[in-house]
C-alpha cells in the first residue's frame, strides 16, 4: 500500500480537507436508527455513505462505541468496514498509548493486516514517551498507515499540562520536536508525513508554532464547528502550495453529523437531506478557507 | 457500594498489596489454552481463579485484548466477570483519556452500572487536562469506583515528557498537585483516596516525591518483577501505619502470570502449580517489604 500521507492528500486534493467525526453519543442518535450499539452501527454506516466522495476521511470516536463494550466495538468494526467499501479513509480516534508490547497490541488491533477493525490511522497520546509511540509507527510503516499524536488539543484543559513552559516553550512544542525521527519515517512521496499532529482549531497561534516546529507533519485539526472555531482558524497551521493552502484535515463532528433537524428526522430521506446540506456547508467553508 | 479506596484497602490488609497483571500477549499464552481471543479468555479466567484469596486485585491490560477487536473485548468481559465471581477487584489498564462526552462514554463503558465489562477502576492519561479526567471521577464517585491517573510511569520513555522541569519541578508533580480536588472527591472513610496515581517502581525517589505532593492518593506501582525493580523499591512511596507500610498496590505481570515452566505446561495441574509458586513468591516478597 502507498504511504498513508500520499493516500490522504490525494483525497484532500479531490474533496477538500474535511474530516467527519462519527460520534455516536446516545443523545445524538436519531430515533430513526433505533437505540444502543445496533443503532450506532446503522447510523455510522449511513453517515459513511453520505460522506463518500465529499469528505477526505472519517474519524470514529472509539469511546462512544466502547460505552457498549464488545457489542459497541463490533458496531465500530461495521462502520470501519463500510468506510473501506465506500473508499473513505478512517482515522480511529482512540487516543491510545502504552508501553512496548501493549502498544503493539493496539497497533496490530487497529492498523495490522489481520485487524478486524481496519483503520488507516489511529490517534495516540504522547505522555508516556517516545518509546510508547514507536510500536505504532513500526506497524504503520509496514502497512502504509498513519499515527496521529496529540500535541495541542482543542479542549479548555489543553492549557493544564500541554501548555506548561519547559525551557521557555510550551510542552506541546517539545513533543513535536521529539517526534522528528518518527515524522521522517512516515514521510510519503509527496513530502508530507503520516505521523500527524493534533493541533486544535481553538489555538490558531499555537498551530502556527507547531507548523514551525514540525514542517512536514500533517495536522488533524479538531475544534471546528460545534466547538466554536471558524474555518480560517482551523487552517491556521496549513501552508501555501500553489493556489491552495494544505497541511492536514479539519474535523467536524456534531455540526455535520448531527445538524439541526437531523435528530427528529422522520424518514431516511429527510435525514439524508439534513446531512447532505451540513456536509456541503462544511466542505464549501473549508475549500474557501484553503483557497483564501 | 462503599468507596473504592476502602474496598481496596480491605483486600490489601487481608492479602497484601499484590496486583496481578493479566496480559494475554500471544507469545505468552500457554499452548494448553489454545490460541486467539478464546485462549485469552480461558487463560485469564484460570489466572483469576489462582489469584482469588491471594492477590488484592487483578489488572487486565486492555490493549492485549483489543488486538483481537470485538472478540478480544468479549474475552476481557469474561475475565472481568470471573474476577467479580471470585471476589477479586479489577483495575482495567486502558490508559484512556478524552474530552467530556467521550470520556463519559469510556467511564460508563467500564465503570457504569450498565457496563458489560464491569471494572472497579480504570487507568487514565492526564495529558489532555483535568477536564478530561473529571467525567471519570463523576462516574466513579457515583458508583464507588476508582480512577488511576498516570503520573510517573515505569518505562524508559517516562523521562521524555513526564520528567520535564516546569518551574523547577518535574511535570508529574504538577499533575499530582492539579489532581488535589479530584483526590478529595474520591477519599474513602479510611482516609485514602480512590483517585490513584501510577508511580513506577523503577523510580523510587520519584515515588517519594509524589507521596509528598499527594499524601492521600493510593499508588498503582508498575515495574516490579519482570521490569526489573525489587520489592523495596516498589513500596518506596508507601507510608508507615502501625506495623506495616501501606499506600497502594504493586503490580506484577509476567513474573507471576507467565513464570518459568508455565508456558510449556502439559496439564492444567502443572500450570496451576507454576502459577501458585510464582504467586506465593510475589506475595511473600511484598509482605516482607511492607513489614520491613
Amino acid at each position: 500500500m502507498s504511504p498513508f500521507a500520499d493516500r490522504l492528500m490525494d483525497r484532500v486534493r479531490a474533496h477538500g480537507p474535511l474530516c467527519v467525526g462519527i460520534d455516536p453519543h446516545p443523545a445524538l442518535l436519531p430515533a430513526l436508527f433505533g437505540a444502543g450499539p445496533e443503532a450506532a452501527a446503522k447510523w455510522g454506516v449511513a453517515l459513511v455513505e453520505r460522506c463518500a466522495g465529499r469528505a477526505a476521511v472519517v474519524k470514529p470516536q472509539a469511546g462512544l462505541f466502547e460505552r457498549w463494550g464488545s457489542r459497541g466495538l463490533a458496531a465500530l468494526e461495521q462502520v470501519c468496514e463500510a468506510a473501506h467499501q465506500a473508499e473513505l479513509m478512517v482515522i480511529l480516534d482512540a487516543k491510545r498509548g502504552d508501553i512496548g508490547s501493549t502498544a503493539e497490541g493496539y497497533a496490530e488491533g487497529y492498523l495490522g493486516e489481520a485487524s478486524s477493525c481496519p483503520c488507516d490511522a489511529i490517534t495516540v497520546n504522547p505522555y508516556m514517551g517516545i518509546d510508547t509511540i514507536e510500536p505504532f509507527v513500526s506497524v504503520a510503516e509496514r502497512q502504509g498507515k498513519g499515527v496521529v499524536v496529540l500535541a495541542r488539543t482543542s479542549n479548555p484543559g489543553s492549557k493544564d499540562f500541554q501548555a506548561k513552559l519547559v525551557d521557555g516553550e510550551p510542552l506541546y512544542l517539545h513533543v513535536a520536536r521529539a517526534l522528528q525521527p518518527l515524522i521522517a519515517r512516515l514521510r510519503g512521496e509527496g513530502g508530507w508525513s503520516g505521523l500527524m499532529l493534533v493541533a486544535g482549531a481553538t489555538g490558531p497561534e499555537d498551530a502556527r508554532r507547531l507548523r514551525e516546529a514540525a514542517g512536514d507533519a500533517l495536522f488533524l485539526v479538531p475544534g471546528y464547528g460545534a466547538q466554536g472555531a471558524g474555518a480560517q482558524d482551523a487552517v491556521a497551521g496549513f501552508v501555501r502550495r500553489g493556489a491552495i493552502r494544505e497541511g492536514g484535515v479539519v474535523n467536524a463532528s456534531r455540526s455535520v453529523a448531527s445538524p439541526a433537524g437531523s435528530l427528529e428526522a422522520s424518514s431516511v430521506a429527510e435525514w439524508n437531506g439534513a446531512i447532505d446540506r451540513a456536509l456541503a456547508t462544511a466542505q464549501t467553508e473549508l475549500l474557501e478557507a484553503v483557497r483564501g
